[in-house]
């Protein structure tokens, strides 16, 4: 036990078993101009093989089928698994379903586990979260307006929610729904959540909302008494937004380890432009500008992947990671902007033109400011737990990733 | 003659009746829905009503059809006609037609203004410029690579263009090559400007470039073996480059007219924003950071707005307006990139939604940073002119506008 | 009347004038290793030159003395004058007199300008404003705790006072205190000025307090049962804090005169030392990241003097200028911070050493971001009137300068 | 051996020991208004104490009298004793000697280990480290102008140096001199290292150089006709890039780890008086702005302790840590000059002035910019092994860490 930045053998094994998988079988399948069957088909397909291989839900203990990594591992993991588009869904561990499975192998009973977490282990059936509202702000779950009100033995509900990522394949939605009318705005233990088969009676998939980057399955549901029998509540009465934060750690690390690997895309083309362009008397690689927009980009990319290799390692631990995590999430959403956009700067119009990847990506990664909590919920979160630190121990090291440093 | 930061009464009229005509007339004309036959009919029937009341023309003198105005009544008149996205086309002032126009009225031939110049003050024809190339760097002119070689009483062109707005509704390009092929890289003089017929043999768009915020009209043209008459040379041998650098100084002023008109949209929506939104305890307005995104907003947009005046001020007297144009096409480039982010930040996922139109705006606005000379070519100039005015005279001052202060 | 950023040809004049006297008779004047006799001699000795060429009290009017120039014309006086440190000496519009003198002349009964007011003009005294205090926020004037208490025909005050510039020159104080116990926190109307002549029963100057550019004149003053009669009420009960504000629109422009002055000094060093650094391989000048510097610093100086033009002239016209010269004096004092911090860098050690004036210039150009109210007040002040501007008329266009554009 | 970021047991030991030393031993020793005799036998007191403890030479091996510990190790007790000004002159490990250490125990010759290395090791002396000159840009060694001509069995030196630190009380000084004058600029090997006695015929000491944080023995050293025999070269002939380098990587991991003791203060400071200080309505603490501030501040740290850990790592297994100790350097000076400026602007003038350390802290935190390679040295070094990298490998990623992820 000692300051160590390499991976355990075991893990480094594992890494690069995935990386081959993903080099050699996911990336040679053809998935353009098939038919959704067809495609389905081959996702399904590569998921047999994934199985077969032992690649398959790293994010699960082996109990359940899965890898039973460590975060630090499965970190590594979801960053190899990323470097492809289908990869997460061929391992099993996309999002929103990683989180929920996390969130259901925790809070579910056993006849809850049996019926929704089982097809989502096993490859069978989608999931989606359904919390944030678009008339209030999702970065506050106390303001949340949909209501389930006990009706004898039912709750019913009624409610509007937005930006449901997946709702549409989904099989079922988890759903954060606000039962303790009385619990005042600003304090915990006023919402529950529940499990909601889709479809269901009362839950109306509106529309999918269109964003920056096109139509990609995040919908608006519009909930009009909707009935759900007691046995949907997960995780008991009250708990719904501690069961929402208890989901979150790991997905957002997750997020940035997806993000990272994009941003190192962008700045492996930046260079790759860098070196090949010239303008006005020398190449853009020799340039002090656009190598101060090199240097900064690496800087921030190595902080990127030191700050998300710590936020694994303390979640590996089980100590305290939420400021950390928040801290990762908030600065890898943001460098991710700032390294494609000086990508896309150094391309030039080419940047601009769908010709590259840079485009799409750009427009991606202003969603990486909102997701998993927007940039001033972060903010907030890392000034109040400094602030606790310092009133609490006279210093804010313990909010500084609390290391021998 | 004092300082003065007022309209002139005259020019203050011509804004309203201009602000008048947009509003009144318009804006009110259905777009929606037509067909494209039906949508030219529209713009037609408006260009009518727009010349019939003396609003047409808007940067061209009395001679040929204009109002006569100088640059800063002009910016006046480009902001009130960008606040719908018809305005400029129903005055007959949108780009590229604009920047061509005043290229043809100072460099044509009294011929070529007859065939060219007059089918567009009329508003019967449109024009493309074909200048930017993809394997070399737009911002540096002096390595274009389309040549024009002559034999016998012909040019022979042969080259390869992109990013070349408005090309596939042209009756003509105005075309800068190579005609020089001893000048060295780097000087000025190895290129002219040619007047290219569309169609032509030759000419041949091969598609539209795709780009961030969709499909709209930048061709990609690939020149094989063009032939043209001597007839056809503008501006006269050598002359590309000063021909292109002529018509961009209030060609660049028009785009920043354009996009403080929205900068200050998303501003408005921001604050719109801010007083509606609820969240951890206190309306968005009153939160200190946000506070802090409004008034850095607000204080970047009037900075633009001086800027934009002051440089529309050099050009009216008659000044060296480079340096203004450059600061201000560039900083009003990077502060609108700016404005609208925060604005989609204060909005949250609605803000990245398409539910607003602040997600294509932020789309449409990363181009202002590559439109009319990238970013760094503008610093480069504007650092040219600060360091030249400081070896002449002892003094930045020049450079910083040459205020009395 | 129209647009213009000309000065008239009389203020031309006048400007030309003041270079002159300041260039040809300030500047070779003898200062240095003078005994503070000698010095004082040699000042008085300017005055009577400048006074005799009717260089004296340019922000005052014709019928007290002064050049009875607009805000505009005085915008350059004042940065003329302040090229040479003495400057503003010589001609008597040195802060804080020159704030002082304007209130006096708006708010003074005529006894009261006969016996302060008049010995400022004639150039025979000096004076300070005490405002204020270490326990509360400088920025929240609701917040001061010095009291006065009405005890007969008397004020008695108690309090605590600091960084209150120039006190020890000073022979009288206007000093702002709470008389209205009953008004609530936030709100106006609390306090009433004062003047106090000094040395005073009661009023203790404790020590200059020390700062990052040495000690240089701001005192700490502890008041204990100072005793006031009434007729030193200066402006009415209750109108401190309208007093204040009323002094400080144009003080804080004449500042940004100054700080403008030293930008452009640092910006002039900035390039001649690029012109002249030689390293790995080219000029500095020639550096793409160091041009960066450059431009920068040159756009933001050209923002800074089109921002002070357009305030001053605003309260010329007699407008609202209140958001105007809170965004000059927040922009101005950050952009004199950041060129100062760019010069010292280009300039490498020989910058942070004291070789040359801007290692001096860095650290009295911290104080900017505090004098007259810190950036957080400003900041705060320019959200709440853009927002009130919108909320008032629909659009945010009011608080960008209320330009044509 | 897996990612930890946590001590060894042995180390967190030899930490809390130095701490306990620090707190226990140094803070308690007067040393304010001694006379410079009594403030030197403090110190010698307190090195006694420091060797009897073991606590002496952290950064040698045991062999010659060290602590042995790794640069992790080091990192932390370096941190330790940065607490208090006086712990790296008790502990034997204050710049510039340390890095003096380091270089002549690695090369050296035995003869100049016995005369120079060992008075350093045992606390008997002092020396100096001469390679900057004020006329060519000390980022750039292969400038160097210093000359050393060989006279027979003698060199003669030439020169002029400048930011000398520690040269006054020195005893000899390691010097950069030109020996090989055919070696063109740009390339390596064109210089040599003396070990030089103080004083010495043709060594002037002119002066201390002054800078923005007073006069702390920087010296500014004129060489003429200064000789020395064959045997002080230190390293052989054409060596003396190479050396400078060698002994910078650990020297500015030191200097990181003063800095961010510094920084952590100053956050302190930051957060304490947030949360004492009322302003318009609430605590600062409260508001959203100063959050921001606090959470920026908060995270920088973080990333700081994250980088230096991972450096000092590197150069612990042997690896080439050049880039992350230049990334280390280059973000900890910005950060350290950010976080002290953000504590200075929320303590409002009381932050100007010098009744807190800050504004000390601020000026001299402005030198970290500067020292051991100024910001853009460090900017091109990560830049260029970034497309180094890319060049070599087809990817980054050896520049941003070389890390598992």
């Amino acid at each position: 036990m000692a300051i160590d930045f390499t991976l355990a053998p075991e893990h480094e094994e594992i890494r690069r078993r995935v990386r081959a998988f993903v080099q050699d079988v996911i990336v040679p399948a053809k998935t353009e101009g098939l038919t959704r069957e067809e495609y389905l088909r081959t996702i399904f397909g590569l998921r047999e093989r994934a199985k077969a291989e032992g690649l398959w839900l790293p994010h699960m203990p082996v109990e359940v089928g899965g890898m039973g990594l460590g975060h630090v591992a499965l970190a590594m993991v979801q960053s190899e698994a990323a470097k492809t588009r289908l990869g997460p869904w061929v391992l099993n561990c996309q999002a929103p379903d990683e989180g929920n499975m996390h969130t259901l192998l925790h809070w579910a009973t056993e006849e809850q586990k049996e019926k929704y977490l089982r097809p989502l282990l096993e490859g069978r059936a989608m999931s989606c979260f359904a919390m944030t509202e678009p008339e209030v702000a999702g970065s506050d779950p106390t303001l949340i307006r949909t209501t389930a009100v006990q009706d004898g033995d039912e709750w019913v509900v009624n409610g509007h929610k937005w930006f449901i990522s997946n709702a549409r394949r989904a099989s079922f939605a988890i759903l954060i729904a606000r039962t303790e009318p009385d619990v005042p705005e600003g304090q915990r233990g006023a919402t529950t959540a529940f499990l909601v088969d889709i479809p269901s009676p009362g839950w109306t998939d509106v529309r999918e909302v269109e964003t920056m980057h096109g139509s990609t399955g995040h919908s608006e549901i519009v909930i009009e008494d909707l009935r759900l029998p007691e046995s949907r509540i997960l995780g008991g009465r009250g708990n719904g937004h501690r069961l929402g934060q208890y989901r979150l750690g790991p997905a957002r690390l997750a997020h940035c380890m997806r993000w990272i690997s994009q941003a190192e895309t962008a700045l492996d083309m930046m260079v790759d432009r860098a070196l090949n362009r010239y303008s006005h008397g020398s190449l853009l690689a020799d340039k002090q500008g656009v190598q101060w927009l090199i240097a900064d980009s690496a800087m921030e990319l190595y902080q990127c992947k030191l700050m998300v290799l710590h936020a694994a390692s303390k979640i590996d631990k089980g100590d305290d990671f939420r400021t950390e995590v928040s801290m990762a999430k908030h600065f890898v959403a943001n460098a991710l902007n700032r390294i494609v956009d000086r990508a896309i700067q150094v391309h030039g119009a080419l940047g601009y033109s769908t010709d590259t990847p840079l485009a799409s990506m750009f427009q991606h990664a202003r969603w990486a400011r909102f997701a998993d909590g927007a940039d001033e919920i972060h903010q907030m979160r890392i000034a109040e737990r400094t602030i606790a630190a310092y009133r609490d121990t006279g210093s804010t090291r313990a909010a500084t990733g609390g290391l021998p440093l």
